[in-house]
């Protein structure tokens, strides 16, 4: 099942975009217990598959992403997609040579089932209704993905943030099938710091009263809640030198944005402030409010000692050639627990290289400093 | 004018507090412009003025902090009254030598005059036709209490985070009257990122609907959006190191507490969720919600070289032997800045120390390390 119709996730009202396809199965056991269908993936692909069917590349995205990893039409522009300049002829994610997936993940709001999705029970969207979905889950769906395709065997899973999560699950699930493995800024297991910055956010969403519990409208949700959560999101994606570098106590100097809270210039506006007014009323525009709170706490709940007799056992499972990569002023996932992963994989007989990045853009520099990622994912060609 | 009486923030009603008087005065020219009162200011005393009036400590408090720096009836109580174990006969404020004065500050809600006073030309509160005031403006209110109190000279002004701020700002606006000064996880001037996360928090109150622009009835405020910014606050006051010690991953045990958005629970309760919780709810049943927002606005505006020709201007004009306290695990006053500060007065022939406590507790250490806060601030003694 092929189709090149996207929803848009506000109004629900369907967008036209190249090269997005979906398909569909009817059931997926779920981690969490009990069984969820039917589910649709959105997916693009970019590169042919071979003959032998072994050259493929899973790309997984991070929290508000999308399957739009790469745009074809504007390979040289950094923001055309998310992984833009890491994608292509030449650049690790070679499309000359691998046919490079990459799919809306499960619980998600680009075309993939998810909160926003109709229940075919009832006819209206899931909502709370929709099933705890984990990393685990949305592996699995991607699992069928590349059965569907065809895929015999993947030269590379790779990811940042949640995306990075799901690149070590697949790992540890099937060992057989993952050839190599970049896990970008990611963690065994989120810290204590981490799930509670991410539960304010969702306690934002959840307190705004056009959450109405999930069962919100489309186009009519609960926009301040998600703007505020994704002001709370962007500092904590970012660092305390690198917000310093590019605001500092500068006054605003646009001043056009509006406060979630309908209230601001209390006392002047600095221009951090700007820029975060600006940043949560972008997301409400393209993003699902439930999909926030089901993928943030798939984020949270994630811990790849699940299911296993421990944390070394789930490590140990591990074949591919892995890559991890930290990045020195990321405080949501510490550099320091990146490598101690990536050095716990070493040793315990695993093929672990830890590359930090040395950046002051926190935990988003997998989305900017394309130079040392490209750098770094070049170590893990043959 | 003296009494005993401090009105409860959240339900109005006014409760006996032993120990509590007030001062009220008619006016005060403001940092901003205009003149605002009048003013009171309830605050409290422990040990005797000597004769000379010139062996007074004043304490400035922190963000939701009161006057009751101190519980002379249970003086060995860590947590029945914020500085306890630092006051006291034999102590580093000690009582037996010294007329420690702490005063609510201006803009708070522990019964000095704040947005939920009543304004007297419309008998209703405040609300936000309170005006902006700043850290100054604190510090000149509290001088008018000084000089109501009959005192000459400051032994010692002293603070931590806001009441940092503060007790900075006093050495610099009355080096006369100011021997020495504690300054203690507070900087010149807040980072853009603890901007930012303030700021968040802020629109999360104004986000309530039950904010009203402001104009809520006392207990009928808005719970939720208070609760929520104290949720993000109580992480900015810790740190990734003490939240892993405290809370891992560990799932809640008690998981009593209620949420501020009504849901919760979501795939499971961590520990540290259900302390959020509680500490948010907590604070609504004591504290006011537009304090919280001026307050909360007066640290993000403070910059000591406001009004001075420059930085170096504003710290020359300091004449008091000064102690700059830093954490090493702060991120909302980084230690690295706590330490600048004191090594710009230096290198302006200031008489500055710099301290760093040595805790894994954020910010939130100047309020839980006796025995290391207790060796600093001795260093301060004659």
């Amino acid at each position: 099942m092929v189709t090149q119709i996207e929803h848009d996730v506000v109004t629900g009202t369907p967008r036209t975009s190249t090269g997005v396809h979906t398909y569909t199965f009817d059931s997926l056991p779920l981690q969490r217990g009990g069984e969820f269908g039917p589910i649709t993936l959105a997916y693009e692909t970019w590169g042919t598959l071979n003959a032998a069917r072994d050259n493929a590349i899973l790309i997984a995205h991070a929290l508000t992403g999308s399957s739009h990893a790469y745009d074809e039409q504007r390979p040289g522009a950094a923001k055309a997609a998310w992984w833009n300049l890491l994608i292509g002829p030449g650049r690790p994610f070679d499309t000359s040579r691998y046919f490079v997936i990459c799919s809306n993940i499960l619980g998600g709001c680009y075309g993939s089932t998810g909160p926003s999705s109709l229940d075919p029970r009832t006819g209206q969207p899931y909502g709370m209704h929709f099933p705890i979905v984990t990393i685990r889950d949305m592996v699995q769906a991607q699992r069928r993905l590349i059965e569907h395709l065809g895929v015999r065997q993947l030269t590379m899973v790779a990811g940042g943030s949640i995306g990075g999560q799901q690149a070590l699950e697949w790992a540890v699930a099937f060992p057989e099938l993952v050839q190599k493995v970049a896990v970008v800024a990611a963690t065994a297991s989120l810290t204590a710091q981490a799930v509670a910055f991410s539960e304010v956010q969702r306690q934002a969403i959840m307190a705004d009263p056009h959450w109405l519990g999930g069962n919100y409208e489309p186009g009519r949700g609960p926009d301040a809640g998600l703007a505020i959560a994704r002001m709370l999101a962007m500092i904590t994606y970012q660092s305390e030198e690198s917000m310093e570098l590019r605001f500092s106590r500068k006054p605003a100097w646009r001043g056009s944005a509006s406060a979630p809270g309908g209230w601001s210039d209390f006392g002047g506006r600095f221009d951090v402030e700007d820029y975060l007014y600006y940043q949560g009323t972008s997301l409400v525009r393209r993003f699902d409010a439930n999909s926030y709170l089901y993928i943030s706490r798939a984020m949270d709940l994630y811990d790849v000692s699940d299911g296993h007799p421990s944390l070394e056992a789930a490590l140990r499972r591990v074949h591919s050639k892995a890559l991890f990569i930290g990045i020195r002023s990321d405080f949501l996932f510490p550099a320091a627990r990146v490598r101690w992963l990536a050095d716990q994989m070493r040793s315990l007989g695993g093929d672990a290289t830890y590359v930090e990045l040395d950046s002051p853009h926190g935990h988003d520099a997998f989305l900017k400093e394309w130079e040392q990622m490209t750098g770094a994912l070049n170590l893990l060609k043959e």
